[in-house]
């Protein structure tokens, strides 16, 4: 394919990035701590800025409530902050797992108090949602049982059905609520919303406006994500993605950096949907993962980066030639089609792609190069000394 | 509780047996031969009907299309042997993996004359279901691709969506139909019904008596499949179950032989919906395992035991108890509620019930101690003096 | 077998508990704070007095340096409070997996400074294990990495064989090192000690009081543990467990709590070892979970007693007939044999036992009546008002 | 680096193709027959001399007794045959799971005919051997059990040592054994040799000549078989591969055709312990996979160029500037170093290779356009006018 025909398609494909990536995050061991990690939304944004203004695809930031958001914290001023990065505000994440009334689950408690915190909490978030003009309502639950016995399930699935269409009704017409699912952490025995399917019918009892969000580190062992996806869009029940990559369980590794061709099939089955006509033009793309090792703003411009050449591989498939291939049932014909796609070297295009928009050829090694980690480091560690105190598990 | 509690629920707990449970299986490495194993329809009911006659809980016999209806075979004649051993047909399961064509699936197949059989065939189960009364037409799928690329995997799903409608509209209306999900084998990418979320979306298409079928062996690690249960339940779209156990993937051992307390909780679950009102008397229990090792009948015989005594240890739970405990959040108290029921000793209620149906208190060493299996070993032997002459894996 | 037979069985059978199972601990997404945790060291040893007291078989209590013995705790007084409380310390578990300076591992990090922390604290741990008289030096490694190309993974073998061999020439000869293994968490890509066979090569490099713990949920999904537990004990590598249950991957449940049948077995194989006349009286029984959302004291009851439930089910199993099923292939015999130690109710003997002990019959029930739990946590809370302000994932 | 560098470490490449990857093989659900398909050892061996004849480096065909050796063949004329067409007969591959007799096992098994079969096929197949020249005799065991007390898991351990020891020993001197290891399937509770740690004890007990055959396909979800590869190696205990992917389980799909990043990082580590001075030139790389459903050449050629285009991938990897990152705890740097080399266009390489050994520049479209099948299609479908009369599950 031509530069001409391609050009399009990376002008379309952007990236949301999560304000969470460039705070200190890390495991129930501890966490260890950065001299340049983010800690106010005043250098999340800076840093999300920085790392839109080296890609050109990163344009929002996904931003979390309560994390972001403290209780005397404005929004219009952070979205006036955000503009002055050149970026926008993104989704708007509620927090309902931190705190302590959420102990037994937060809209699917057995408690009152905790509902009902649950409930005010999505009234607040809702509120600043408009203010931000954010499309995306992201919805994560902790929500779940340890033990066999703790609580009756069926209770606990009514009682989310009920909250998320309250939520949804609460909406502005332009926002769209996620529902996300994940089969297990930090519930350990069963969770409320586990799998795509639990997710898809919470979502469509909610409201039109109610989609899934598939994050990828989501899943047991060996689950098929692109035929999910595939499935999801078919039924226009794909609101977006949480990317990240994962080896084990829920590892919350950089995006491609374990299984890159599995991520590169979830891109495949999206350009294969366009090339029959679905719309996926609405498709949140959202980066989640936790770079608890790696340095924030480098891991993110590796992630973004990455996305964005696995995007490019899969428009690189020719699928009149892929449709003849599967009616042949020449699996190795259909087969080599894809993996070439995948091989293929898409450096030359993205270069030519970001010279086109005044963009660096290399994101990441100018970044490198400008010195501007070791001079926030400076900055922030000046602002915390005492930071990096650690936490401990027990 | 007492006797008369629990009495009238073991007597409406009845569990299917497959009459391919009494033949020769093996794995891809080859098939271990039994003398005693059943290879005609006759010898398969023979069987079934004594592991109904010792247990008094295993009324019908599922049959296998093309295994147990050769060409010639006459359904009534069937039906009428299957009454001379006490026992009726009960579910129909076509056989849409076996024939040649269907190398690249069955109804989803993109060849024309894959997709032709299976609706002969189908035409020709449901006729057969007409004649023996069945309730249930009971569907798996083998249905999938191997590679990435091979095929379009949505063609492959709207194909299937509208196979079903239409085998659902050629039901009588007594008929059930079950959709069944699998996340892989013998398809090892990609599986068309991979999840219950796929089944349940496959089988509400098909029509209002389009139900999921659960087999406890076709889930990914980890799954929590009474959740599953619980909420197809409440949703109206638990049609049964294939019962069998396993540690890794779909091993096809007997039910409760490697994780019981895995089946209490499912059994849990069912008495918890019927304790919330939800009607749980349609539910289809069903075996579906492999005794590759295992003497066929005896096989059966310790299965039924293990199914009805793990359900009765589930209605032992004190469920207005559980609801407090629930409700107050003490989780240990809850937990350990179940625990003792799943830990009681059920075996003097169950000899009790036998005694009063006249059945002997111990199925498996009335069984054992009758002389059975040797009289069907040297029959079956002696009419197929071939038998044992494996096939080859490659 | 009779009561005669089977008490000296019990009368051995202790299980360790850990200082940290009566602690706050949680999740990366927070911890949920009880009123009646324990958080210093005098307040664990009163939990675990109590848990013995009740119990009669807790006689030792893990401990975690740094956790429990701050730069100016002194460990004979430690020994002193312990013996008041009517229990021992037991296990000295190092902390190489906290301070900052571990980032990149302890042992194994690429970093000087590192690694000779990491011989620093372990000197201590062992001066402390002299002046406690511990038995055992039990070691687990978050050491690993996060992403492909981090670091060299013969490097990182090279320096754990060293240290481990530094570590257990320094140990008193009265002390056993104890290695741990762990698929995943917190490394996600690869961890340096992942599997048993892994460990079993650093002890046996170690020296010959090297020997392997096995935690049971450090295996990756479908492990035969009891497999492992058994090729151990041959090899005379056993070391001891780390016992608590999962459904998922390291979920840290209450032992026994999902899959009690696994428990048993491996009792099952340890009480078959003995009977092959293979010494198993060295083998350290510890718990190892986390009560995330149990009450603590509660959990380790619930705990300590499914183990001497479930230990004891497996002595029932008959040895002797066991062998002649298997010598004859009868499959069915023998493992009806084993469900039917696992499914013995086993209260009564336990009772009996616990009434020549002098102990409560059901300690769980004592304690819950004795108002134990409501009178710590009205000391505790005065003594620390701002418990419970909860630390952020990110 | 170029190409002079790099045609040295191709030079050296080879990798093994198995005589069973040409015939029809299946799932246990049936087969499906190609008309190409081998059936007989000639067929055979003219399969994988084409496969050699276009690719260059498949010189060694493995072999598996009793499918390709009846009870009539000469092996010295399977060699000349083999000659004729331009290879070589490589491993020896028992057969120890077909026959009746191994129903509970064969080296393990309690009964003693059993043992002394597998003792008898194990002359035979050195005699072969000794004929062939081959220096592998490969063992797989498909030896477990289904259920918790079927048999005595340490005496069948105590059984496998014994036999590993005597066949051994019986071994030509120029012969190593390599010991396979799979978790399940098709035993479905405990498989004698179930992972590396056992293989590599059975290994060491046997003799000096008896390594580790590691099976790519063989492991639990999420294993690191990178890092057991490099474990192995540095233990001097790595016999070889059977190459294959899987999404699931044992899918025996074609190499890279699912996980291609994971091959990759198998031979970064093989040769990063090339350049730390291990010695590599002895590992046996050999594919196993199973063809369902791709044309049998046309997938073994796909195979073998996908083997040599990671492996040479891995060869890029600048190993000093590695070391550096490493140093330097530099993640992200380490890390694109390692992605650069797999996502590197070595098709030109390959290319101008391929031209100085006068072999075709894509032997899978040189292939294609041959006519090779369809020409044997006609010739083995007229010698086999039945084949393709499916077997049945039950």
């Amino acid at each position: 394919m031509t530069n001409e025909q391609l050009f399009p398609l990376l002008d379309e494909f952007q990236i949301e990035i999560p304000s969470w990536g460039f705070a200190d995050t890390g495991t129930r061991f501890g966490k260890f701590h950065q001299a340049a990690a983010a800690a106010t939304i005043e250098e999340k944004i800076e840093d999300g800025g920085e790392v839109n203004r080296l890609t050109g695809i990163a344009p929002t930031l996904a931003v979390h409530v309560d994390w972001d958001f403290k209780e005397d914290q404005d929004p219009a001023e952070v979205v006036k902050l955000a503009a002055e990065a050149g970026i926008k505000i993104g989704s708007i994440n509620p927090n309902l797992f931190q705190d302590q009334v959420y102990k037994y689950g937060s809209c699917t408690s057995p408690l009152e108090n905790a509902r009902q915190k649950a409930d005010e909490h999505l009234e607040k978030c809702i509120a600043i949602g408009r203010v931000t003009e954010s499309e995306f309502l992201s919805l994560w639950f902790a929500d779940g049982t340890n033990y066999p016995g703790q609580d009756d399930i069926i209770a606990r699935k009514r009682r989310m059905e009920s909250a998320l269409k309250k939520w949804h009704d609460a909406m502005p017409e332009t926002m769209t609520m996620l529902v996300e699912y994940k089969p297990f952490e930090p519930a350990f025995y069963h969770t409320d919303s586990a799998d795509w399917g639990m997710a898809a019918h919470f979502a469509r009892k909610a409201g039109e406006r109610g989609k899934v969000l598939v994050d990828t580190g989501h899943h047991l062992p060996g689950a098929n994500i692109e035929h999910i996806v595939a499935f999801l869009l078919d039924e226009n029940m794909l609101g977006g993605f949480h990317f990240n990559d994962r080896k084990y369980a829920d590892d919350d590794l950089t995006m491609g950096s374990i299984d890159p061709y599995a991520v590169f099939r979830i891109f495949h089955e999206i350009r294969n949907a366009a090339h029959r006509g679905t719309d996926v033009s609405k498709i949140a793309y959202m980066v989640d993962q936790s770079h608890n090792l790696k340095p924030k703003v480098e891991a993110m411009l590796q992630t973004v980066v990455t996305a964005q050449e696995l995007y490019l591989k899969a428009c690189l498939v020719d699928r009149n030639k892929l449709a003849d291939f599967q009616a042949n049932t020449d699996i190795v014909g259909g087969e080599e089609l894809l993996r070439a796609a995948f091989y293929s070297d898409v450096k030359p295009i993205l270069s030519a792609w970001r010279e086109a928009k005044a963009l660096p050829a290399d994101p990441l090694s100018t970044y490198r190069a400008s010195g501007y980690e070791a001079k926030r480091a400076n900055e922030r560690s000046a602002r915390r000394p005492d930071a990096g105190k650690g936490t401990s598990y027990a």
